[in-house]
């Protein structure tokens, strides 16, 4: 039996652009259409022409996507005005893009009190904006806002705002669920009783995630007859965000009950890029990434107790719903202060770190790492400074040289024009069998200063790390306020392209960075087989 | 007509413990516990005794709950012993809980694979179990474990096990989602044939989030006759966590297919604590509250465009699904880079600075706060600095004092007796009014060190700063790696309990922190109404 085909429909650069403290840069915007083109997505909207600068710029030029259809968003033409004579209009007609997408009103509250128009005139601006954007040549969309809600209230009009924008000519009339409020069974009647009106394969959804349910929602449309979900990558968008693609893409290639019934434009190889699309998106917008997230997040198939991991590591199908490697994703089995014996043994053979399940040294490395996780070290985000843990339980890391002293030192005041300046500068002493080498640097700030002073003169040891550089900085403060304890994440990264992250823990941050800075230096000594 | 009872069920001590990076201490046990008695919540489950020592030292006293039904959590007895001969089950009837909920499994392949026995092995196990336990007078639950998978591999074996914990006397089977795969249309056809066989009123509902569809599938099955739902708050749990209670339990008042058909163990007024509830449990774990969370996020009842803000302004029905102030939440129109005059002139209204709507130096002021927000400010979460920049717009901040120079020093080395010692101190040049003051100060860290000396002497204006405190303090790295910039966020307290939030930005996360301690205390001034 052949598959129908299901349209998704990316909103992340539109409605994801609401979202609280998430602000696209041009360049920002390109770079996701790409990724979203290159990811399989049917439409990309990307934006909203005439709403602001950066969006009318996006659409001043083609994007060139290779299989994507580029769309613009904005209004049905205001009421009481004619399409010819609609500035807001204009802009989008004139927007280079494949498609427009107008929302519309389509609740008789909304017209009311929000446009303060009629019923007629809300319908006559739904038939002359789609009329306008089709004699252009576009693909045509509606969002139908606010739908749900309209046809609990007033069926009949809800349904005429739909029917219109299709008799019009609408490629896609899509219902959405703009206050996120309905529920997933009402969504599949009301849905149920718009594709009597209206083909399903010209009905979309799109829903918000007001209630937690905005994935249920959408898949509950589908399963009614839609064949458009709208959605962001991340389920970025204002308050609770819009269903989230990341969710739905692996549900609906790897769940019999839709890979058996639909496809969609995504081939399996590029769905195991979906781990890697989701932490662009985060690093783009300086978000940390949500490790809990479905599918994608970072412990999405992470097993920490020691019943878990002992049946996981007997057969993965005991605990998981999909394999991880088809979302691009791994499985981790845990160390942490409540592994069991099982746990720490797995992820020292990563490391390539053996010890006998008996050996007395094992339970020195356990209770050692519960000791300072209580304290706040976290082994599970710092793989390099846990396998110098391991090995130096196992008394196998040299110490290459000691550090005998450093001074970090921070300095504003004016300078000579009466300009505020601010200075950081650091002075590291550093022994290396027998010879005192005392380098200094200057940074934009402490912690940079350190580690330029830290790595710019280690002796017989400098060839091996001439290749590093710190590529990520983490900070995050434990235990709030003035009991504070910071923590310190360093990625870094060689000339091999291979990265290690490292950890440190202190009230004083420039402790706490100095110990990361540590670890990661001698890991890369230990991992180059450096001669002690 | 009268509403059914439905019952809410908590694991966050228990399911909730197994979230990667999340550790109870013996103390956050009892403060949770307390918190979920107070809220309404019908049972509380606290641990799994003999798992680790934290729990059994839990259940070893009596927690005096006032409402709550305090729970132990545990495996059936292991297969091949008696029920009196298994030290696990032992202890679950040793400890001081008035219910004890059994995890069992009802799924053939967990039987074999996992637990290598026989089917009947497996339904002796349960019968047993929960005979004991009934004989201590305990209230007994039981978890099936794996349901919807087992149910779909063998219906019959699943509803045996199912039917043999009722029949046992068990008061609630449990039906979990365990690997949390199972679609919520599946969920409410399987449900719907179990309450053939077992009463609706004794059927629970375990989810989990790995398609985020807990909540759709917990609410599915209520209307599929189940009658309690098992959850965590915040969504805490293991992968992608627990059915969300904080998500569910606004549904389950607020939505009128839930609201007109049960009723729940929470009053309304306690709803309205439900945003401190979640906050306190992210404070208590030194999580970062989920912005987005629904009903409870930061961001869930938030505005941000121009459109909708008018929009909400003239009436909050329309982009509203519940009144905020119902969970204890509030509307915010934000301000930001994209907000329109309208935004922040609300916001300006709430701190109480008043601009004509016309007046150029709004214009000004949020010009200049596009800038700084595109270089890494964020207002809407810096009250006070916001607060700041727009008087100082209006011209209305005086210069109280000026820092003419600081320097701030971390020095490490070992002392006299060998031992690594980390020192922090500054030095700070004020000049009040023609006075020079220079005071200097040490700290555990070089941004509590200069916090000191800073506050130390400010002359005629000490005595109006003396009564402050720091009480958290906030970092984070913008756009990663070396080109980073630091935004600092300082949140202080003043002896009249008032609290506000500073925010700095900086290369330098030094100069960073400076910016923000500064603001903090200007504001202090200004607030004071101290006579510049």
């Amino acid at each position: 039996m052949s598959r129908e085909r299901l349209y998704l429909f990316d909103t992340t650069l539109r409605d994801g652009a609401q979202t609280n403290g998430v602000d696209f840069t041009l360049h920002d915007k390109r770079l996701i259409a790409q990724l979203l083109d290159e990811l399989g997505i049917d439409y990309v909207e990307g934006g909203y022409p005439g709403a602001n600068p950066s969006d009318t710029e996006f659409f001043s030029q083609e994007q060139g996507l290779k299989s994507a259809t580029f769309t613009a968003f904005g209004m049905t033409r205001r009421p009481g005005r004619s399409a010819s004579n609609d500035p807001g209009l204009a802009m989008l007609l004139e927007a280079k893009a494949d498609a427009i997408c107008f929302v519309a009103k389509s609740s008789e509250y909304q017209v009311r009190v929000a446009l303060e128009t009629t019923n007629e005139e809300n319908l006559a601006s739904i038939r002359d904006s789609v009329g306008a954007a089709k004699a252009k040549g576009r693909e045509v969309l509606v969002d139908c806002e606010h739908f749900f809600d309209g046809y609990k209230e007033n069926p009949e009009f809800a349904l005429s705002c739909a029917k219109t924008a299709y008799e019009s000519g609408a490629r896609w009339v899509v219902l959405c669920d703009t206050n996120g409020g309905t529920m997933p069974h009402e969504v599949e009647t009301i849905v149920r009783e718009v594709v009597k009106h209206i083909p399903g394969d010209h009905v979309g959804i799109h829903a918000h995630n007001d209630t937690e349910q905005a994935v249920a929602n959408s898949l509950a449309a589908v399963r009614a007859g839609a064949r458009q979900i709208q959605g962001t990558l991340n389920g970025l968008g204002e308050r609770c965000g819009n269903a989230n693609l990341c969710s739905m893409i692996p549900t609906l290639k790897l769940k019999k009950e839709f890979a058996d019934k639909f496809e969609i434009g995504i081939p399996d190889e590029k769905l195991a890029s979906l781990v890697q699309v989701s932490r662009t998106l985060d690093n783009i917008l300086n978000r940390v990434p949500d490790p809990h997230a479905p599918y994608v997040g970072s412990s999405a198939f992470v097993t920490k107790t020691g019943i878990h991991a002992s049946a996981v590591l007997k057969d993965p199908q005991t605990y998981e719903h999909v394999s991880p490697e088809s979302v691009g994703n791994h499985r981790k089995v845990l160390v942490s202060d409540q592994a069991g014996r099982s746990n720490v043994l797995a992820a020292l053979s990563r490391s390539n770190i053996v010890f006998e399940k008996d050996d007395p040294r094992l339970t020195r490395l356990i209770e050692e790492m519960k000791e300072r996780e209580a304290g706040g070290y976290a082994y599970e985000a710092a793989n390099a400074s846990f396998d110098l843990l391991a090995r130096r339980t196992l008394g196998k890391v040299p110490e290459f040289f000691r550090v005998e002293q450093f001074d970090v030192n921070v300095e504003q005041r004016y300078n000579s024009h009466g300009v505020r300046v601010t200075v950081a500068m650091a002075v590291v002493k550093v022994n290396v069998e027998g010879h005192v080498l005392i380098s200094a640097a200057e940074g934009n700030g402490p912690v940079n200063a350190l580690d330029v002073a830290l790595r710019k003169d280690l002796g017989k040891y400098q060839k091996y790390i001439d290749g590093m550089k710190l590529v990520d900085y983490r900070v995050r403060i434990l235990n709030g306020g003035t009991e504070a304890v910071t923590r310190v994440l360093i990625e870094s990264e060689d000339e091999l392209g291979e990265r290690w992250t490292t950890i440190g823990v202190s009230p004083n941050i420039i402790d706490a960075s100095f110990q990361a800075l540590m670890d990661s230096v001698i890991y890369k000594l230990v991992k180059s087989n450096a001669p002690a």
